[in-house]
């Protein structure tokens, strides 16, 4: 019985967490229901003035770390609509036209026919949705007539632009392999059961690089990169601010996995709602270059087939979802102390990197000198600037946004040119010279180097 | 005859220009055709390495100047896919719902029955399409049936993310009357015939403004603002290297302007194939707020109906569009100076702020010495590194993508810790102190302050 009612309770605790979240992120604009004033569109969500900023602050720590930081990663920016036939040939238009249906637990959908018992064989729950005809691309029409041919897709993952732009990427960079391509951004699936907040929904933005090696001669070849890039995963979350210690490492066994992937890797997250995939990280051997290039594509010393020979290079894919990380990100910096609510993001990832307070805003001595610190500070951050209610209400509102750092002007500042820096996370003050702010701050928030 | 003459040539140059631009854009992986190898799509256009890199740039330096750098800007991000009353509500579903023609000269469409010659108003031409039932909004379906109930639309503009979340925006930041709402994102239009490069595409990036002010009591009251913005706009033009005086405000005339504005500049910028609209700014007075929001959003002391009752706010929209800014910036920049070709980009938005290359790749102490100073400035720069060919071979290939220092390791460099920085405008040479570069690189290539 007790541990029936400790796992109750913890199950409470964590769907307690869950509304917490979407409250705060509601409250505070970090992300809000999609045309709510229209009643919403189901599990669409937009990202306001702070979760723009936090989705921005990702987005250029991956960008910066994979591109700007490595040698063999260049970045691509891909369309979202392609030609048809891209999805044609890489096999999503064929793949998903059929008869399924999907099970309520997992998400995962199948064949009916070919189910052996009424129980899902992944996660053995027993609800399904009706059979249904089903294509996960969005379908659009591209000129002024809605038929076959002038049909065209979303594209459901920016992977595949890599892969069809490879050789142009390739003559115009003049990469050799083992590189990499980048792309940042939006992709659709037009997904049966979206749900659980911003973690599946219909529209999403992905962060992916096609890693491009040699064909192995011997299975380490591509097992040695597939494991540093594992780790690399590992490292990002750190970077991120998630505990590694809640992530597992799931592989997915040969039954579950595509038919061209030869290793697939799910980095499995805790979320409030389960443990759910946040990134993935899969061997796709040279299954997708050679959808798109019936002739090799590429040349060098490490031809497998003699030295002045094409061949298809193989790929290493790692995958991650924005969205899911801001998700993650808030589960994992979300922390109450007392009454006191702290969002404790990496510096670097705060919508906000300070916040300047003038102690009483009806003194313009006082007014005057945190608008000049603000003003100084805001030409290389993002800043924040508050001079309604008391001190407490306003460390209170920034700690709930994470702002690592409170700078207060007070009456001593009119005479020691000093002020108050108050840290989220210890709730500790200290006192900084004016003229020693930017570098006490640049040197606290800045990316990772 | 010597005056056609002059103007043919300078035809001539310009269509020459024109090619020369796509040609390097393709060559050097700025900017290549979308899914090239299944025969390209219509007017899709991927970006490249240093296409994503220019963007990138362009954005931040326009994120950092609205939004970190303005105490009365915040951010937004909205879902591509809004709930299709959205599109009802402002217009857009039934507006273009007619029976047009489209000039092939200047794009504009036209109700035919409405044409008074069979000349163009706007320009003069007499090519037009064929009369088609037309609407813009490209189309998709939610869920797993095709019907007008699952019917929903790719967003023809991010303008009304903001106007739909605007309360949800007010609530969040706390922000008063003026006060604007930035975002940056995809839309889509379907476009009879999009065309001239990257100028007008089926799918496109905006950056966009709603800045909300007060009802007008008096028309100096918006015109002003307006004013303001008018000025703001030739200055961002200035920060992203676009010659001020290419730019023509053309004050679009009444009986051309949507029916809701009151006043609209269209910034013109000379491109090669003639005058365009580059950037916007319109004063569409209460119009769409009042779409939206049945009961007025919005209560402050400047209300025109006494102190404590709600109102819809004005607002002056500026619109600035990625794709057309990189056009117009690879415009001015490029210049040849005998054979050399010189993009003479503003270095904040080069894609690699500076090259790094050891005079020689088979000396060890070299190699290592320059592999040593690219991996320091990389840690906050996007850098190139060439270690191929001829020094001069390095530099032209660096000219032609505007990036803008140089950096060569010799045999003095291992004497006295000196590099050569070359510039890439002046090609002028100086040795600089190693210890000194990252401050001396730093302070040329960041943003404006």
């Amino acid at each position: 019985m007790q541990k029936v009612k400790i796992k109750m309770t913890d199950q409470n605790s964590k769907s307690d967490l869950m509304e917490k979240i979407i409250s705060l992120c509601k409250r505070r604009g970090f992300v809000f229901p999609g045309s709510e004033i229209y009643g919403g569109l189901a599990n669409s969500w937009d990202y306001g003035p702070l979760g723009a900023e936090l989705r921005n602050n990702i987005k250029q720590l991956w960008w910066n770390r994979y591109v700007h930081r490595r040698d063999d990663i260049v970045g691509l920016e891909a369309a979202i609509i392609m030609n048809p036939k891209v999805w044609e040939q890489s096999g999503h238009v064929a793949t998903f036209n059929d008869l399924l249906i999907e099970c309520k637990g997992c998400h995962q959908r199948f064949d009916q026919e070919k189910m052996e018992s009424g129980k899902c064989p992944l996660c053995g729950k027993e609800k399904f949705t009706e059979p249904k005809l089903f294509n996960t691309l969005f379908k659009t029409f591209i000129g002024t007539v809605e038929d076959a041919k002038s049909t065209a897709y979303l594209r459901p993952e920016t992977a595949q632009g890599m892969f069809v732009d490879f050789k142009q990427v390739l003559d115009t960079s003049r990469k050799t392999v083992p590189f990499g391509i980048a792309q940042i951004g939006k992709a659709f699936r037009n997904e049966i059961t979206p749900g659980n907040f911003i973690f599946r929904t219909r529209e999403f933005e992905q962060m992916e690089i096609e890693y491009f090696i040699p064909v192995p001669k011997i299975e380490s070849d591509w097992q040695d990169v597939f494991e540093i890039w594992r780790k690399e995963m590992h490292s990002w979350t750190e970077a991120i601010g998630i505990n590694t210690e809640h992530i597992r490492d799931y592989e997915v066994p040969e039954t579950e996995r595509a038919h061209y992937s030869k290793k697939t890797i799910d980095f499995m997250y805790e979320f409030p709602f389960g443990e759910k995939e946040l990134y993935g990280l899969a061997y796709r051997t040279d299954f997708d270059l050679k959808n798109h290039f019936p002739e090799p594509p590429y040349r060098d010393n490490h031809s497998p087939v003699g030295e002045h020979e094409s061949y298809w290079p193989h790929v290493i894919e790692p995958t991650w979802g924005v969205d899911r990380s801001v998700l993650a990100i808030l589960c994992e910096a979300y922390t109450e102390d007392g009454d006191r609510v702290v969002l404790k993001l990496k510096p670097y990832l705060a919508p906000y990197k300070a916040a300047v307070f003038p102690l009483v805003s009806n003194k313009p001595d006082i007014a005057g000198k945190a608008r000049e610190i603000y003003d100084t500070l805001r030409k290389k951050y993002a800043i924040a600037w508050d001079d309604r209610g008391n001190i407490g209400k306003r460390y209170y509102s920034q700690d709930e946004i994470g702002t690592p750092y409170c700078i207060t002007v007070d009456y001593q500042t009119l005479e020691d040119d000093t002020v108050t820096v108050r840290a989220r996370d210890s709730a500790q003050q200290e006192r900084i010279k004016v003229t020693e702010l930017p570098e006490y701050i640049g040197s606290r928030v800045g990316m990772l180097s």
